[in-house]
């Protein structure tokens, strides 16, 4: 099978390596980057490469002809725009650009051509969505749904304590767009960085959670009374956003300083880039939390996830890139292995619900050192 | 005795009110701002006002050319080009505006002109070196002086806590200039916002202390072993500044934004701006506490003043301008009483080695209901 994986971002390049280890899969790598692609290159020989710009007109459709599958890694402001494109030219997709817009608006699309498509496919949204389409499916109504996760750094400095392999304004615009959440039933909008809470993880220690607006297609695919997900941070960082956030310091809105007009955001995220910046060797981990509450033939019953991930120092692979880039290499193998056939947008919900796709995605994952841990309660009560 | 105030900002106004109210004094107040002059008017009818701009070739010579006493409140940028034009127009002067130069470089012009010239004669520097002289008077030898200052919102809101009667880029500079200060014998230079450390202030409650360059000529005045000035802010005031200053958000040089060069300074004093501002009946309080230790014939001795000052609701004038203005009103008194009669540059801890000079300011203060708690403790053991 011939894979194509647009984007030799921190993750495509470790995730598009994995994939070419395996013995059916024949994978190229595409950006416009020919100094990253060299250096995809070296690091990872058994890899194709290809330097297109796949902003020009009609590049992407002549590029993924040739290939029988896609993987969209591309940044999410390009996102939506090339899925809609590789769905209109009828090639199954897996898609880790994590886009602002609604995928369901190409679900039509995608049924009348016959092609299935992952979305949201990397650790949270993706396994999240994996885990809680799972842990729902075995219960006969699901009161509440968590999920906590984080990106971190494993050395914490002042005063962030805080990288990121991507820029500022993405991780400021998870700290300024509201939180659509589910309470007792309804879908309601609550600020972001709001109802902060502190939470003890085993070898990590106290982490503080709040509001983000991540829960995404959960929203419209799971039936729960109280649904929300929580961004994980060291305690501290969320009040110092906080402050920028409500000070002014990341808005969008023109200011005009001694004549010159500037988005203070532009600003921001200029002098937090060095501070954040997540470079070669720098240790980071994954931290993540799902709890799925609910009964089952009249007993309460509750699924607990807990997933802790480090940076690989053998390979010099980020926790972040390790998570996200091989779930969705495990998804991908779960569509090549053709088990996975339902066409129209596939939310990583669905996979969970699937028989057999989330235990498929735990293999892979475990193969590759990346371990959940798994604890389901039955205290034996009558639903209260 | 013929007064004029230089400046009618929020300390000017009700300090040359007051020093109106006295028999043998008639005082007008000068400022460029009619709008603020005729709300002074409005506000003390006793009070002469004249509308000029002091900032035009020859004006302020012009000015106070018929006056026998300058009362300079005009801001620091400008302090020090207009007290050093009143000395040289040999006009006695107390001054307020507390500008960054050194005030002893007009020491020999002002000998020369037989004036005398107070400086930094407000609440701190001011009041708090007029402690520090007396205190140290009555010492053979000083081993420490401490001064702790701040002026505070009564209502203490989220994120800074903080509010001024001027422009935060003041209240920056203060949180960026590096602080002089004497250890062990030697001057040394420490960051600023350094060496925080919690007190507890009666009424108050507990407050952070942190450096500042606030000693100013104490320096080469007074003879300690280890002397500080440290600002009070209510807690995590101080960390909210260190983050900004550390992530760049302080910084006066140039950043390119989108082909816009712009100070990040500038754009942080706009956000701050309306965050910070005192306005028309916001209540504030000054808090002030001053030490100083050493021995007298062998006996370790240490002498401690406690201030705290609130806001006027009779009145409406705010406590900054009270403890501020009230003090170099007193000092006003003190020279036109012809007490004190040494030329040259005075700062407030001559005035307070100066017999009866600090008795005169504490009857002056409490009679506007301004009051500090002294305390000389003799543990009766020999120094150690």
């Amino acid at each position: 099978m011939k894979i194509i994986v647009l984007g030799a971002g921190l993750v495509g390049g470790p995730m598009a390596a994995d994939l070419s280890k395996d013995d059916g899969f024949e994978v190229t790598i595409v950006d416009c980057n020919q100094k990253r692609l060299d250096e995809i290159s070296r690091l990872y020989p058994t890899l194709n490469i290809m330097q297109k710009d796949l902003s020009a007109p009609g590049t992407l459709e002549s590029v993924i002809s040739n290939f029988d599958l896609v993987l969209n890694a591309l940044p999410g402001f390009m996102g939506f725009s090339v899925l809609s494109r590789v769905v209109k030219a009828g090639k199954n997709i897996v898609d880790i650009s994590f886009f602002p817009e609604d995928p369901f608006d190409l679900d039509e699309l995608a049924r009348n051509n016959g092609i299935t498509a992952v979305v949201d496919c990397g650790v949270a949204p993706g396994l999240s969505n994996m885990l809680v389409g799972y842990a729902t499916r075995q219960l006969d109504e699901t009161r509440e749904v968590k999920i906590y996760v984080g990106g971190l750094p494993e050395v914490r400095s002042w005063p962030y304590e805080y990288q990121a392999g991507f820029s500022p304004i993405d991780v400021i615009a998870e700290y300024t767009r509201p939180a659509k959440l589910v309470d007792n039933g309804r879908m309601v909008v609550r600020p972001a960085l709001s109802e902060p809470e502190l939470l003890d993880f085993s070898e990590i220690g106290t982490l503080e959670a709040f509001n983000t607006d991540g829960l995404r297609t959960l929203i419209r695919t799971i039936k729960a009374l109280d649904m929300k997900e929580k961004t994980l941070r060291y305690p501290g960082h969320r009040e110092k956003m906080a402050v920028l956030r409500e000070s002014g310091f990341f808005s969008n809105e023109e200011h005009e300083i001694q004549g010159r007009r500037i988005r203070p955001l532009e600003l921001t995220a200029q002098l937090l880039f060095p501070l954040w910046q997540m470079k070669e060797g720098d240790r980071d981990l994954t931290v993540m939390r799902v709890e799925v509450k609910g009964h089952k033939n009249g007993m309460a019953r509750c699924f607990r996830y807990d997933l802790l991930d480090r940076y690989d120092a053998m390979t010099g692979i980020h926790s972040m890139a390790r998570t996200t880039g091989y779930t969705a290499a495990a998804v991908v193998r779960l569509l090549a292995d053709g088990a996975y056939r339902q066409v129209g947008i596939t939310p990583p919900e669905f996979l969970g619900r699937f028989e057999g796709g989330l235990d498929f995605v735990r293999r892979c994952l475990e193969e590759r050192g990346i371990r959940y841990h798994e604890c389901i309660e039955s205290p034996g009560g009558r639903k209260d």
